[in-house]
């Protein structure tokens, strides 16, 4: 049975690392002494060592102790015998290419359809939906593919952005680049604030915290979903 | 000789369609009576006919006639004999997909080169550039290649925005998003803000417009560009 959290952000402004999730993560991970986690997506280019040098500090306020992925020689098997599994934020680009390089796309999805516990923020929750089609980030490297683990049947889009209504920018509010992948792509699109996450519980996905999130469909006006509705009917 | 313009965007708040720039391309396009139009990035998912359709009112204004390359049936030959060329804006990944699919990447790079005149706003910024990889928009559709005309021998980010520091939002910076590309890439980046351009005669390189253009080169601090200033150093 699945067991998922997908969160939209690690931190929130004038908070710790992970910070907000701790009393979700206590719960979600209860059965587990150590966190796998997955550094590919390197925010700002850090190494492997240094991101899961500045993650562990959160996890032992929960008694986790925490090994990188890139510790192991094999890193699939390491998958396999994780007891919990963590993929942290940073660019997507840079983790889908790494998660494909190192051979763990798939027995990643495997493992967490087989109900070992994951979380997710950030890129790390991009990589939950069917696509990587709508991160944010900046096209860095160059993956194989865009396809991701299909852990949920729709996209995401963290650290959803209300437009600037005061802005007189002309780029594209987020709106419009999630519109403009509705020309191309029939997949829903949840973009998921701040402070929101989803609880994926085997068939069950729940939308947690304080906020509303925006629902996009291709051919219809978005709708904002309150918290804790359930998102199961979402395909 | 080259002979391009280079704009961040093609509108500019509370402006029409090309307006602040209609009398740098009265004199850039003097001597062509019909401007070759490359639609194929689609703003919004229009379709290629209504956004021909969507830009005629700008060059109706200093007289030039446009036709999408749409309309032709051998779009390498289009281009080949256009008289000025422009790609417009909109989604980067569909066209840089659109110019692979209809084979034109490689001669709208030779015909630029050997001096047909052209302009590029916004995603046909982007192109100018060496590769597409620091383009803010989705990866709405994933195109085969992230080369571009390498029509200058550095990167662009148009609709450049400064930090907004009284934003508590997590997402990164655009600074720090180009500041990432450099983990994995050396090639310089120019964020150019709305309202900048930059003009290439032969092989100089000159920021144009009322505002600072900011440089990024790995492994340094950024730099502040001055308006008039010659480019040609950057590689």
């Amino acid at each position: 049975m699945k067991n998922i959290l997908i969160a939209s952000t690690s931190t929130l402004a004038n908070q710790n690392y992970l910070e907000y999730l701790l009393p979700e993560l206590q719960l979600h991970f209860q059965n587990c002494k150590t966190i796998l986690f997955i550094p590919y997506a390197r925010p700002g280019g850090i190494s492997h060592e240094e991101y899961t040098g500045m993650i562990r500090p959160a996890f032992a306020k929960i008694n986790k102790k925490v090994i990188g992925i890139h510790e192991f020689e094999n890193a699939p098997q390491a998958i396999k015998n994780a007891e919990g599994i963590f993929t942290g934020g940073g660019n997507t680009f840079v983790l889908v290419s790494q998660l494909y390089k190192n051979n763990v796309m798939e027995v990643l999805s495997e493992t967490i359809k087989n109900g070992t516990p994951y979380l997710g923020t950030s890129a790390g929750s991009n990589i939950c939906g069917l696509t990587m089609q709508t991160t944010n980030d900046m096209p860095i490297v160059y993956p194989p593919s865009f396809k991701t683990l299909g852990l949920i049947p729709f996209n995401l889009n963290p650290h959803y952005l209300d437009p600037d209504t005061s802005s007189s920018h002309m780029g594209e509010t987020r709106e419009t680049r999630i519109k403009e992948f509705h020309a191309y792509n029939s997949v829903p699109v949840l973009g998921l604030r701040e402070g929101s996450w989803l609880e994926v519980k085997g068939d069950v996905i729940t939308l947690k915290g304080p906020l509303t999130a925006r629902l996009f469909s291709q051919n219809q006006i978005p709708t904002e979903l309150e918290t804790e509705t359930n998102l199961s009917y979402i395909k």
